[in-house]
């Protein structure tokens, strides 16, 4: 098998962090499926195409092409984009030209702190400074607090000395890869007290997190002292119950599943019936949260508008929901509820 | 918004403890939805009128006339109500007149220490007169231990001397809202010891709850001890499978899953068959477990009626499951189960 | 009610280790309802029979008569057993015999270590050399690190010295059921050593295990651990969909959800469904895992098989999969990587 190929199965795994043994192929996975369901069409190829003619097509396309192939095609209008991703990721401008659409950033706080590090002067000033700058035109922030220890343990916000001291050893080190508590702490108060919603990475992800670690409800005292800036958990599962209690017990907590529906493929439906359980329906938010292969971007559209109408159509058939609330629904959660929350 | 309609659509929120936020709306959750459903028809609308429609038409009607629509529809037999809850709340009387069926009362212990804590002499004695007193005439105790602290941690009876010294201090403090962790375990060890069957409120609440300290697994020590007092597991959500586990590893360990169905709505069909998946069908009761408005009371008989006939028919579709079968499962989990664990 | 009935009865609780209570019926249970629905059939009596008929029935059949009535209709090519209970049971020629299949064992760590204990000379070399003459012909070692203690806590190689210390405290006291964890971090890490899959229970089992002690997730610094040596874990009631997140996140991880299908019965569709998550489906492996009733060993195969079709008709049914891959994947999992696995 061609190294491209393999790191194209590779970047149908979430979870692992060393590639695929031989005996096996990303293609034989719920996303895989769904990537030769849903996407070969697009490529010109039937329904259901074996992975070698599904890779040998789109092997003839480039990058770009392929993004001009899925982005426009999941119909998504705004693409709010984390840009504190490591390595070579399509940057905003490359984002919109491809997909046809708008496009907003959402900052990643422990990228932030590394340039904070970097900086002259107090740390802490620093951090805020870069913080207030580089969040003037985005529409969130964001913490991978889950990858850097997880939910579990204090969370209050730290005392302004021990910012500095750990600061100063972080320094010493290099500032590279924040681990240290105090200082992801310290930025997300810092995001909190800036008040434009808060996302935070929770469960499904690599095995660099401690996914036990991550269930949302670690954060309840956090929640309990966060005040009334939004804070958005992704992904959530296996969690994705206990983040919609959250969502329903908190004003400022919203739920959004995506990341999570891509990887579940012919689950996804299952998987949305329950992330409609305690959410209130206007605490529920899209996103395709695809990262990797641009199939992602178009899968998780269409994964998603797929699942909710069966989930849905299963309501109204039952007479449990009217088709008129099942309308509504979809466009809270795909767009209006997003516009509300993000200032779009 | 009315005040009055405001406080209404809080009703419709299990887990927030404050109001709901002003872009918010109770009506916009799975219960909201339910109630349009359901009981709109009941007060001479439409199924899933609008919610201004609704509010007004059920302004027009007072509590006590709404108690006679919505009581009477649930075609409940036997009413057993927690008296424990503080505030207004319809007392047995008001019950049995406004639902044309027999009540009974659960008394919570929590509520019991704090009446011992205000009678004269010592504690222990007191709290088991007040006991034995107040329960006679009951079907069940119950304690929200899962609201003062949580399961985890030691749970087995505590020495009498500790007892004594924690109740002296709880006095000089006032007595009010037992958080003592001795004086919480003495009391369930006293509920024990009375052989009723005794509740354990057990996920879903508000968020003053740790919901993750309230995970019945973290009941396995105590109730390794707990002897052949019958313990039920209530509400239970998201824990639903792990409490149906504890029902078929102890004899006298029971799943009651009532409050969490009138809160997921139309997902209470899933949920209804989660939670039939470990728990003998002899251990399984029914509860509508209303909190509220008086709505809840025939919501729970509603939705669990529907949930569990569209569960039990797939059973029986596909051919696992007799329709006798079927027939007669209903009637334990309604009826039969509780006739023969309270008594009645 | 007759011993032997009540003690079939029992058979059919999986959780429970003392006797069902009088008011109780191991037949009011997913499992009992299967039993009556599935295993009449081949006792010439109707579908969905009574208890009282199939108990009369089946006594008049040997539990040889038995096993040559159920284990041939499961339709099973290899049975790998765990040859480590304690009791009477079954030995593999015996098995080979009644079902006409291929037998395989697998060898109990926790059983070798009691023969370890009980071999002179140093525990650590008699563990070795034990270890290496049982499975030279088996073909997979099993650990029941759950029921002893759990998975929270240290995994890591213990020091020799360590080891020493503690086989000789342990050899002391008798050398009888291993829980002192030392000794069992020594064997877990001697069978990854070896080579061959190392089963893990995990999950649903008698409550003499602490379940949430049990969940995978605990696993995560062993599994990170744990090298190329496969970890296959089984059973995983309620944390399959844990055990499937580590079957994508670890190239040596696999999911085996047998046991848990059969005490679902009706259920286990929707179990066989969420197993289906995000585990690779190279990575899934069909099991009966029964144990107790020879009825099981038919129930867990046809329980799957109907589950799983389903599911999978389900999906092909939604366009999301085609029936090619359906066929595929069933075999997978029935087959192809038991036999790629094992070695058979």
């Amino acid at each position: 098998m061609s190294g491209d190929r393999r790191r194209f199965e590779n970047g149908l795994n979430e979870a692992n962090t060393e590639p695929l043994a031989d005996f096996d192929s990303g293609f034989d996975t719920q996303l895989g499926f769904a990537v030769r369901a849903h996407c070969a069409p697009l490529l010109g190829l039937p329904e259901h195409a074996e992975p070698q003619s599904y890779w040998e097509r789109r092997s003839e396309l480039t990058e770009d092409q392929l993004a001009r192939v899925f982005l426009p095609a999941a119909g998504v209008s705004d693409w709010l984009v984390d840009t504190g991703l490591p390595g070579e990721i399509a940057g905003l401008p490359e984002m919109a030209q491809a997909s046809g659409g708008g496009v907003g950033e959402i900052v990643r706080l422990e990228q932030l702190a590394e340039q904070a590090a970097a900086a002259p002067g107090d740390y802490a000033d620093a951090f805020r400074r870069i913080l207030h700058e580089r969040s003037a035109t985005a529409v969130a922030t964001k913490t991978v607090l889950a990858y850097r220890g997880g939910f579990d343990g204090d969370l209050s916000e730290p005392d302004p000395r021990d910012v500095a001291e750990a600061a100063a050893r972080w320094r010493d080190g290099g500032g590279v890869r924040l681990t240290d508590r105090v200082l992801l702490r310290f930025g997300v108060h810092e995001a909190l007290r800036l008040g434009k919603p808060l996302q935070f990475h929770v469960g499904l992800g690599d095995r660099d997190c401690d996914l036990h670690r991550t269930n949302p409800m670690l954060l309840l005292d956090f929640l309990r002292q966060s005040g009334s800036t939004p804070v958005v958990l992704l992904h959530c599962y296996p969690y994705e119950r206990e983040a919609g209690y959250l969502a329903q017990a908190f004003n400022n907590v919203y739920l959004d599943v995506g990341l999570s529906i891509n990887h579940l493929g012919a689950r996804a439906e299952a998987f949305i019936g329950r992330s409609l359980e305690l959410a209130p329906f206007r605490k529920i938010l899209y996103s395709s949260d695809a990262f990797g292969p641009a199939e992602l971007h178009y899968l998780g559209s269409l994964l998603w508008r797929a699942g909710i109408a069966a989930v849905l159509t299963g309501f109204v058939a039952r007479d449990q929901w009217s088709e008129a609330d099942a309308i509504r629904v979809v466009d809270l959660i795909a767009r209006d509820n997003a516009l509300r929350l993000y200032g779009l």
